[in-house]
Formats: structure tokens, C-alpha cells, sequence
């Protein structure tokens, strides 16, 4: 955990731990931590591991998120995934490519962020590095605890209900207003720049026996494919019980759209997909009410997921402004 | 491990992984591979972890590496950081950054890269994310299995003897070459492209009770200045024991500078660079003949490196071009 950079960017490395409670970047489960080659944590029976990336101009625009909000959601958006693998979060490593437009204030906010999204997941900062960069990117890396065996995508079969752990097409909904100059309601931007990695459902659907798990980043349409392409199934939409929230369902009658379209094409929801057999779905429900079912898995057919009415959206995954 | 990317982007990182022998990517260490939310290992004692990262225009320019030595050091230089933790590599995972200029053979070469780099040192692909960047960027990430209690940069004490593993300066030079645009020798372009992860000398320094040990990534100065500031000590370099390689020499003679400012202000050696009593150096020396004493352990001054004649140089850490 080196860097060819300047005295002044290990001096930047220390203002910006500052930044974060100290008990978020030692002891508990970092034996050493930052300021080493390489940090060390107590051991880890089912070690899970996850990266993700979030860069200015590819994932995000400065001028949408506050940089406090930018250093949260960027933790979520990780440790989603360590999640959906019925992990707890032990250690989080950022990468920071900086550009010459960004001072330490801006920084600093961003690992407050980062603080308080560990302070709610768990989970301690054992590192990283800072290089300067063109563009604003956020490289993370965690580390987790799991259970064997971890759940998968490829564990889903034939006859089994396909849902989410809420609703889905508000983060969507924000974006799309975001990039049309479009009027957001409060609702829709919260999903968008707040969401919350849902170790609660993932503890509900461990306890339940849930198997086949995914977070939703891409997308309900592209992750269910996801899904099918590993299991060797097909999934049918099931766009008649889809929750639209009121906030989604207006901005979409005030923007001439079809709410299920953002439900559908979606994108950075952060719920978990999963797949269960009908006896488990009651009591899944009973303890995770906002749950929706969003489909059904059949024998393999021609395209992996098929939505009925709502085909023509199912290949809008992504966005590359 | 999500990409907020196209679908072409997934069907990438199928043809990439394809790049790496099948036994670097799924089996051994590896539980649950790329393809999931998250990537499972086999449990670890003692967890360590570390990241670095590799971006165009700020660590490396395209024309000076061929992709796969280009994917080989970046394996290297981040995997170093675990050999000077005397920890052994389990999993690797990428998150590469790639401009429009790149096509799909580039990528797989580098993959190659990385292919060789970890057959070599050990340890598996674990997964990843692609974005779209302006710049190429490899941030890297491993998981190693250590030691406890790891090594550490503050366990210096006074009068202790400060080696580095082999000879430094020789990647100074070529960088300083290819920066200038003067001829560079194969063995100094060898030791800036193709850099190789100490472990060989990591279990020697292990087996002989070495416990202050870090690599040398950012010149000898720099990284002496660390390991003093860490322990509470000064280091005072020793520049009669330095060990000029020939090519080192010449290049210096030819460009009309001084050797010893390449080995000091140095950087990219990735040399175990270790603190130890007199009586461990015979037995150090006998296993690794190529040890070289740059210094002395001395007690906390006002600057934390001394380096007497040279020292005019000990500032010069890192560079940006």
C-alpha cells in the first residue's frame, strides 16, 4: 500500500484517517492498520471479498452528490455486495485518484462519509492509496466474514418465485430526472444518493435458507438475467405485482414514462434478488414485509429473462450519459 | 463485484479471465471465483491485506511497457507489498479503468501479464470490475495469509544495521532514461519493467527473526524516512557500502550525474529494505548473498534520515511527470 506521490500526499493519507472515528480504523478486527505495506486482520473462517469502482463521468457527477454523500454511497454500493453474500464487513481499502480541482476539505467530507457508512455496516478502514488523476475515481475494496456455503446465483431452479427485499425504480427515477434537468422528489433522490446495504434481509433470508442471492446495481431486468444465465433457467417478469411508489409513479406521469420501465430497467436499487420456494416466501414475508415478487423461474427458453408486456425493456441496463 | 457497465462489458470480462490459466482462477485458495456479487477463500489465520494502484500518466506511460509487462508489474508491485508482510498470496482482484483507445487484444495481453506475475508469486484471480476512464488505471487488491505478529516499519531500534535485498537504483535509471530520452541499458529497463515480489528473501528475513521490514517502492530515502518516522528513530544512510551495478555506473557517467542519487532518491526497486542486529547479519548474508547494508539505526535527530555527503538527494522521493 505504497505510492509514487509526494510527501504531501502521505501527510494528506493522515488528515484524511482523521476524518474518521478511531474506532473505525483500529483495533476490533484491524490487527494493523493503515500507515503499513499491508494491514492485518483477526482471522477469518469464510473469508468473502468484493470490489467495486466508482468514477466521476462513468458513475456519477460531482454536482449531484454533496462529497459526503458521495463517500457513503460509494461504501454502500461495496459492501451491497458482501450483503448479498450473507457476509458482516471486517475491512474496507479505498483507492482515491484525485484531480487537481479537488481540495482536502472535499476529501475530508467524502471519508466522513465513508465513516458513516461504516458506522452503520461494520466494518473498519484498513487502508489504501492516493494518486492524482484525471477524473475523480473511487476504488473500494472489503473484506468479510461468511458462512459456507456462500449463496449464489447459479443456485436457482424451476418453479421458484423470484423477488425483491423492497421497491424497486427509485434510484432510477432520480437519475433519469438528474440527467433530463428534470424536477426529483425528495423520495427518489434519497434512493438515489442514499442507499443502504441490506445485511438486515440478509440475515432474514440466511435464517430462511434462501440460496440464491444477488444485489440489484444493474438493474431488476439484467441481474435476473444474471441470474437465469447461471442457474440455466429463464425468469418471467412478473410486472403485475410490482410495487410503484407514489413518488416513482408520478414523476413518471409527469415525465410521460411508464413507471415499470424504471422498476425494470432500473439500476443502483442496492435490494436483494433472490429466488425461494413457495413455503419459504410466508415466513420470508412475515419478517421482511416490503418484500415484492417480481417473477417466476421457468425451463430455459430462448432469451434468459422474458417480461411479457414489458420486453422491450428488458435490455436497458446500464447508463453511459 | 457490479459494473454499472454495458452488457459487451460482462461479456469482456468472460474473455479476459479466459486470458489466465484455469488454476489461477477457480480452485485451490478459491472457493467462489469471479462471476458472483463476491469471491469466497479458503480461511485465513492471519488475513493480509493490501492495494495498490497503477495509473497512465502518473505511475507509467502506455509506450513504455508492452501490456503484459505492463500487467505483470502491477501484479508485482502490489503483491511486494505482502512478501514485505511475509505474507503469501491467496487472492487477487482488479478493477481496471480503460480509455477508448484500448481494444480487447491490449486487455487480454495485460491479463497475461497478470497470469505470469501470479504464477510466480502464487495466489488466484478472485474477480473485479471494468469501467469506462480516460486514463488506463489497475487498482489492485490481495489477500494474503501472514504471520502474526506481522512485520512492522516501527519495530526499529538503535544500533541496529539497515540492508536492502539486492542492489538498488537500477529502475531510477531507465525511468530517468526514458523521462529524458536518453539510451537506457537492458539491465536497467529490465528493472524497471519487470520487477520481481521478494518472497524468496521474505522467508530468510522471517526464518532469522527479521521483524522491521517494508519494501522499497519509493526510493531508499523516502523509505528509510518511514520506517524512522514509525519507530521513533533516525536512520543514517551509509553510502560507502552502496553497491553501484556497472550499468548503473555507466548510465550515471554517460548523463554526467552521480550513481548514489539514482540508488537514494531511487524508487520501484520493490527490495526488501529491513532492520537487524550485528548477529543476524552473518546469518542473513549466508542465505542472501546479494544483502546490502545502506545504514545505521541511530538515535531520534532532528531530520529521520541523515545522509551525510548525499544529503542533497534524500528529499527527492517519487515523481510526477
Amino acid at each position: 500500500m505504497s505510492s509514487t506521490s509526494s510527501v504531501g500526499e502521505f501527510d494528506l493519507i493522515d488528515i484524511l484517517l482523521q476524518s474518521i472515528p478511531s474506532h473505525l480504523r483500529q483495533d476490533g478486527h484491524l490487527l494493523v492498520g493503515a500507515g503499513d505495506d499491508a494491514a492485518a486482520l483477526s482471522s477469518l473462517v469464510c473469508p468473502v471479498i468484493t470490489t467495486d469502482a466508482q468514477h466521476e463521468s462513468v458513475h456519477f457527477y460531482r454536482h449531484w452528490l454533496s462529497p459526503r454523500d458521495l463517500g457513503y454511497k460509494a461504501v454502500m454500493v461495496c459492501l451491497s455486495d458482501l450483503a448479498a453474500s450473507y457476509a458482516f464487513p471486517r475491512g474496507l481499502f479505498i483507492n482515491l485518484g484525485v484531480p487537481a480541482g479537488i481540495n482536502h476539505e472535499y476529501l475530508c467530507q467524502l471519508y466522513r462519509g465513508v465513516g458513516s457508512a461504516l458506522e452503520a455496516c461494520g466494518g473498519q478502514l484498513g487502508g489504501g492509496n492516493i494518486s492524482s488523476s484525471e477524473r475523480l475515481s473511487i476504488d473500494l475494496f472489503a473484506v468479510g466474514e461468511g458462512y459456507a456455503p456462500m449463496p449464489q446465483r447459479g443456485h436457482a431452479h424451476v418453479g421458484q418465485i423470484v423477488c425483491a427485499t423492497g421497491v424497486l425504480g427509485q434510484a432510477r427515477g432520480a437519475l433519469h430526472g438528474l440527467l433530463h434537468g428534470n424536477e426529483v422528489a425528495p423520495e427518489l433522490l434519497q434512493a438515489f444518493v442514499a442507499p443502504r446495504a441490506r445485511f438486515d434481509a440478509a440475515a432474514v433470508l440466511n435464517r430462511c435458507g434462501v440460496r440464491t442471492v444477488m444485489d440489484i446495481s444493474d438493474g431488476l431486468a439484467g441481474d435476473c438475467s444474471k441470474i437465469a444465465r447461471a442457474s440455466g433457467v429463464s425468469i418471467q417478469l412478473a410486472p403485475e405485482h410490482f410495487v410503484v411508489p407514489a413518488a416513482l409513479q408520478r414523476y413518471a406521469l409527469e415525465n410521460n414514462r411508464e413507471p415499470r420501465e424504471f422498476i425494470i430497467g432500473g439500476g443502483e436499487d442496492y435490494e436483494l434478488l433472490f429466488t425461494c420456494d413457495e413455503h419459504q416466501l410466508g415466513q420470508i414475508c412475515e419478517l421482511l414485509p416490503d418484500v415484492m415478487i417480481v417473477g417466476h423461474v421457468v425451463p430455459e427458453g430462448d432469451t434468459p429473462v422474458i417480461g411479457g408486456a414489458v420486453s422491450s425493456y428488458i435490455h436497458g441496463t446500464g447508463w453511459t450519459p
